[in-house]
């Protein structure tokens, strides 16, 4: 199978961008010809011929003589070390940054929606709807909303009673925004999110019948920047708002249950979830499928690995992994040691006179 | 950000309802005035003016002077240990069923779709329709389906053929209920949740060169009073149904397989992976991303830790943990040693003749 | 509740098939009576009369006398050992097959969607549709796609631009697929699921400030035969495609991210998450909730139980299990190591001179 689509225009001109042009743009020193046009990204080893690679390590530096690139974007305390080479180089201070620019100015064009409302879009009338905005088929906006300059709501989209979607904000085909939820400006929320479901409460009744479920009258607000993934779902609050800071991260299938508060600037990577009020400080880490318990507050900067439990409050700076959670390094210390365990066990029970598959008292009376 | 929105009415007056109403619907004792007027209720910390707390435990009692709220409900049995103070007290059995009922009081009122099918709705003419049911816009309802009494369908709600949705139900947008399922009265699904898909299983071809597919021609049956999260998925079984029993409360993102039987009056925490046949008893209790290994019974009332991978059936009334679970008891003592474990480790090798870095037989010669 | 439904009609006859026909059908041999009409299949354990039952391995031959079936199907190699009987028996040799053909012949009909394009659809004018495809309720269709023979999309479906649908494959409703993504022929997407959102990855800011976000510019590339689960995401690549091979089978709330490969033949269970760039060989089975790190690779038929953690490659054929994952049989001694490891702590600590509750250097000079 091949990686293009015959069908699918490129932002960049169908000939592509010079080498000159790119190191403009990119900010970087150009070496060899500024002529070489270029037409798309990749890694040394999947670019075909007019496109640009990058080497941010020094261990690909050697790929260089046999990639077909025709351009190569490399950090430049490593351009020294590069292979020479007649082919031209782009000397940049980041080049994960410039990668991101280049995968921009090469991105394939996304077709959006007409500016205005679609025919069958169905939006109350008590509603706000910005001119710039784009609203696309069947999408459903309910009473009181306010959808701000240039959003695009993706078709099927439905937002309930009251809420706000800030400015340039996308919603993805199939999010669902309950009622009186805010969203910021700048948030691309992916298909099939669920923001403001009711949290998850029951009490036993009184004569231990059944549960009575918790009416849950908060709100999820959700800051600037924000980016939540596929299937990911984000329950209002219980009295207050469930809440997302500013420039915050969460990948797909993430449950952050009602009244949590999510700081700055945290990524929270697919499969993770986390209890009731739940608080992550700013610029929190979390791994894949981490669990969280209840009311755990963890602390700036703290970095919790994949598949941990926490149990507890991490603090600021933190490192910790493992079921349940604890210091990364004494968890890794515990692993090894649990590896040895089993050979551990046989020598003991093969000594007589030491704490083996007998009981205690029979080891001691053997050994004394 | 303020936690209220200016255009969300309530449910109770604008000005408040008075403490005398409130003690009488809660059926409370008043100590104080009953002419207070109260507007919403919130945590002692997080209360304003006009606002109701509580205190459910007596570490709560010496926040009350501190709260800005202007009135406190208060178990009864602490009454004697509130400090004194000008502001009415209301007290009563259960502080968390009367906050419940509190949330309810003070919910914001709901918008609700029209009674009636919407213009944009597709309905089969073979499917009946109550006429208190509110068919939202973009619902799609199949051939031969019956939607009770006062049933919500909230936009963009798919219904395959042939389905059952019993009195007062509500599917919030996004849902999707495949062919045949039946749903019981008062039952609540949040949006996105995917009813009756096909179970998992495949078997191998007889020249092995593929995988079959098993057909999945039972359904999916939810008693009364169940309440389903977000993105949470039941598949259909194979031959006979996957049940849902009453008043079973399911969170966001829980995967329930095909031919599952979970009992009455269940609480599922988000995350959770139940394969299939599994069967949960009345009144168990999971917590988030346990996982269940297919045709495992779980006994009545047994509770199962955060993260458990449950490898075999669990009596009634167990607790269990861990992955591989075990009585939560014995794996507490578990993880306690294996903490210690590394440095018992180090101090066994540093004993010359012990069970060290060395093999047993080496161990043996050196200490004998 | 019973399990029948009064108005499913099935795919066999109302008065059902004679057995004859049915160990024609199933190329088995017919021992009994070929004039007995079964109208379903199902457990010896749950079948009524007139229905089949099944009989795969020894232990259940001896609940064949008093199962209300009207008929058996019968594993060969089972036949002298099952309890003589007048009720028609099918020996074949592979019950597994034959019971899928048995499910197949009386699965209830699945009333499709009308061919050609609903009303309420909306699709480009710039897409080709195929005059066989049934274009369901609502569905939206952007530009420059093309949806194949037979294909059917439920209502609701989203396809962004440029997608191709192959012939025969089926997207149930609210699947979303987004711009320029290759889904191939008889492919199965269940409800909800998320195909094509942006990998999830970022970087710090050359100031530190906050995060970039690396635009996606590759696709999601689906072979033919694939069965994907409810609400499952597959995130597009970065440069390059996210592929799954030719026959591999998905569960529900399953997570692939950006750039993994999957190869052919695979079975994912639900609730697992693999992280970007993982490559799964063909034949790889995963347990429920397995996560797997970033760029691992997972050897052809290698087989990851439930809830596992892999940190690195997995060789070819491997079975491995446990958080961190490491070879099953190790995992399981070092699990069965861990539950005496309490005991064996208290006996050592209860032994003077031997390594227990006092540090290294106090057990030594009470031992010498």
């Amino acid at each position: 199978m091949t990686k293009k689509t015959l069908n699918a225009p490129m932002n960049a001109p169908a000939d592509g961008v010079r080498t000159s042009e790119l190191a403009s743009r990119l900010g970087g020193e150009l070496i060899g010809s500024g002529d070489v046009f270029v037409t798309n990204v990749s890694s040394l080893a999947e670019a075909d011929e007019a496109e640009i690679a990058f080497i941010a390590s020094p261990q690909y530096l050697k790929q260089w003589p046999d990639s077909r690139a025709s351009a190569v974007l490399v950090d430049r305390t490593l351009h020294s070390d590069l292979p020479s080479d007649p082919r031209p180089a782009i000397l940049v201070d980041n080049v994960e940054l410039a990668t991101a620019e280049l995968l921009r100015i090469f991105a394939p064009v996304e077709p959006s929606w007409d500016v205005g409302i679609h025919a069958s879009a169905c939006v109350d009338p008590t509603s706000e709807i910005a001119p710039s905005a784009r609203i696309g088929p069947n999408v459903v906006v309910g009473p009181r909303c306010r959808i701000e300059d240039d959003v695009v709501l993706h078709p099927g989209v439905c937002v309930y009673a009251g809420s706000r979607i800030g400015p340039r904000t996308a919603l993805h085909s199939g999010v669902v925004i309950r009622s009186r939820c805010a969203i910021g400006a700048d948030v691309i929320i992916h298909q099939n999110a669920s923001i403001g479901a009711d949290g998850f409460g029951y009490r036993p009744t009184s004569d231990g019948s059944g549960l009575v479920k918790m009416p849950h009258n908060g709100r999820v607000v959700i800051e600037d920047r924000v980016e939540i993934g596929a299937s990911t779902c984000v329950d209002r609050g219980k009295f207050g708002d469930t809440t997302i800071g500013f420039g915050t991260k969460v990948d797909n299938l993430v449950q952050i249950a009602h009244n949590c508060r999510i700081g700055r600037h945290c990524v929270i990577a697919g499969g993770t979830a986390l209890a009731g009020s739940v608080v992550l400080e700013d610029w929190v880490m979390l791994g894949g499928q981490v669990g969280i318990i209840e009311h755990a507050r963890i602390g700036r900067g703290a970095k919790i690995g994949a598949q941990a439990g926490v149990g507890r409050d991490v603090p600021p700076g933190g490192e910790q992994t493992g079921s349940p959670a604890d210091d990364a390094h004494a968890v890794l210390r515990q692993i090894a040691a649990l590896r040895k365990l089993p050979r551990l066990m046989k020598r003991l029970s093969s000594q007589p006179g030491r704490a083996g598959k007998g009981d205690a008292s029979q080891g001691r009376s053997t050994r004394d």
